[in-house]
């Protein structure tokens, strides 16, 4: 791991910027199958949605959604797309593979029994020619070229947005391969789909560019609870607080929290770079920049990619984002006004339905979402849920966490809390 | 620190589940005197006012509140009143003295200059007799007595609600001293005045009892913003998500969180006695007991108390309450909808112009309501102040951070965090 910051310190790929952005991967190896139907677009898209029907383990599924399902749609898949088979494998490759998010993708791809026929590690010339232990085998990094991406089925993109400005289209061009991206570089780009798989796979499916995008892990987080509940009583209005975990600033966010709390606890006091004031045992309402509404871009972002994710481009979303001294899975506390009633026993079934969510919610057992454990779970904990007093009959109240770095992404500008605020 | 710990666990006044109320006397040290107007009713609490106004150091004064008109006040009320004068300090009490609460009001009598001629410190017999640094000396404990109590002038109750209930008002009958109780014993008897002197000090002084409630930290804290805002704007509907502390379920959660931290930095694991879960990089949904309706006691008394303070019985208000792994000073996500159109430099001003607040808001120097700069200090912070979506131009979102040890009270019920939820 030193060995890798110290890599992705001197890289060009993977700078100072982009320590440990987040793996969109997740989202789209999981779940995205369900709300699966063939069509006549896309055939790299459906790909790889396809393939992920089948790597989705069927213990992490909820109840209400049998594997037979899935085994059913991806047989339905792959007859009508020759593209692929069952036994046929796709050729993945991963740019940024000495970062955080990097590994924490090759992590889940071995995890999830992505069917991998070959693994391709991109990093920038100065990683190249290193070893790295992959659940497939120890692998050589190779540096990053255009030719050797587009080799590829699919590529992750676990780099910044300026690089992926430069190069994700010109890897997907043509017959070139599925890209998924990490950075925000083409998350408010109209003609690029930003998608959640258990919420809106059909978004890439339709699409008729071969490069998904993937959102924000606090909109991620937040959606997996917030789509289900649409579906049954319409979300109106959305007020979120969230309680944001070092993580969500790479490797280098949770090592400093580590060491400041680690100094606090032996007599010495913290110190910060990577964050804008000291983390450990403080709470700071500042991740991103500050922008000229005076929100934050990660508090607009959840506004920006809520509306987009569940096509609603007038739903007013209120947030305040927090970075906590937690190290790893975000926590939001949810206020919807709902177009519909809530009816309690609904709203229960419809959580409890959502694939890639767990209902977790007995006060009896003093269960309910937490860090503890959440952390290390693909599916995001939902609980605390409750009708509220600010909108009667038509609000609830509820609690959410996952696993960000296994849920949505991490961008490029999390790290740059340090950044003069105010501009946008 | 220790041996007050090991005598409050075997203390019948400070018993394991009352092991560090909080600090009910700033809210009556401060500020109180601010809506200052001499009446003919209740003299000893104009007395307790009267005497906070000349207690008040000015460098504590937002700008707009010079001291000399405290010392106006001040003057008017010793003249119109001659049960006290300015050369007449008084004898003070405190019960549960041994407890971390005890501890910080009589720290606060000191640091805040009160006038007090006698110090009277109160426990249960098996502390009495052992000697106590004190601001004012060294002090022998006592053991609580109702006629020693009732020979004060003023008494503060740090202890249980069952104490409380036992003996506020027989300490307070006739001509008994004022008492201000710490716990939720009385906080919503409507006889009895819930207080926040920057905000209601009228109630105290209407009021027939000599016998002042402290109000709940969390409700205490977003209040010191909410007031102002609602002087200005009127408040209409009000959803807060917290940020607590441990300190908030006392000295032993504090404990509790740094050992568990300590642990955790070195290769062991955090325990949990007082918190249902280790709370050490961890969040916890999960304040005080679960009610019926699913929202925890916390939540609720922060709409209670709220409610009764701000004489608005109907204002709806949704909390979620969360315990973080910060030691010290609650923060607290604010978004309100208001009657009038919010206009941002007249909403500024409200918040500067507030007695015990300070506008801690300039994101271009970093500059936002955090516990690190809340802590120990008297005044809250409120911050990130920005109009929101969700209620469009009658909508405020705010960020409030303010060291509930020394506002609000902590109640007995904070330590109950691990009893049987949904009971109520």
């Amino acid at each position: 791991r030193d060995r890798a910051r110290a890599q992705q310190a001197a890289s060009p790929i993977r700078n100072r910027k982009v320590p440990a952005m987040q793996s969109a991967i997740l989202s789209c190896l999981c779940g995205g199958a369900m709300a699966f139907s063939p069509s006549a677009q896309a055939p790299a898209t459906r790909q790889l949605h396809s393939r992920a029907a089948s790597a989705m383990p069927a213990v992490s599924r909820p109840a209400g959604q049998p594997t037979v399902q899935l085994k059913e749609l991806y047989r339905r898949s792959t007859q009508q797309w020759k593209m692929l088979s069952e036994d046929k494998p796709l050729k993945v490759g991963v740019v940024g593979v000495t970062g955080a998010v990097g590994q924490e993708i090759i992590d889940v791809l071995g995890n999830r029994k992505f069917p991998v026929s070959e693994l391709k590690l991109f990093a920038s010339a100065r990683s190249a020619g290193k070893d790295m232990e992959t659940p497939f085998g120890a692998l050589t990094i190779e540096e990053f070229t255009l030719e050797a991406a587009r080799d590829c089925d699919v590529v992750f993109l676990a780099v910044s947005g300026d690089f992926a400005l430069e190069y994700a289209e010109k890897i997907a061009a043509g017959d070139g391969p599925l890209v998924i991206d990490n950075s925000s570089a083409f998350r408010y780009d109209d003609s690029v789909p930003l998608v959640v798989p258990e919420i809106n796979a059909e978004a890439a499916r339709k699409s008729k560019k071969k490069l998904i995008a993937n959102p924000n892990c606090t909109t991620a987080i937040a959606l997996m609870a917030l789509a289900p509940l649409h579906a049954e009583f319409g979300v109106k209005k959305c007020i979120i607080s969230t309680y944001q975990a070092a993580s969500g600033a790479g490797a280098p966010g949770m090592n400093e929290l580590k060491e400041g709390a680690k100094a606090m606890m032996t007599g010495g006091e913290a110190t910060n770079e990577v964050f804008a004031h000291p983390l450990p045992f403080n709470v700071i309402p500042h991740i991103d920049k500050f922008l000229d509404d005076m929100y934050t871009k990660e508090e607009r972002k959840v506004t920006w990619e809520t509306r987009k994710i569940m096509d609603l481009p007038d739903l007013p979303v209120s947030c305040t984002c927090v970075r906590i001294p937690t190290l790893r899975a975000h926590a939001e506390a949810i206020t919807i006004e709902t177009e519909k009633p809530i009816d309690m026993e609904k709203a229960f079934a419809a959580i409890k339905a959502a694939p890639g969510v767990t209902l977790t919610d007995d006060p009896s057992s003093n269960l309910y979402p937490m860090p503890l454990t959440a952390t290390k779970k693909y599916d995001v904990e939902v609980g605390r849920v409750r009708k509220n007093d600010v909108f009667g009959d038509n609000g609830l109240d509820l609690f959410v966490c996952g696993d960000q770095l296994l849920r949505g992404a991490r961008s490029e500008e999390h790290t740059s809390e340090l950044q003069s605020p105010l501009q946008s």
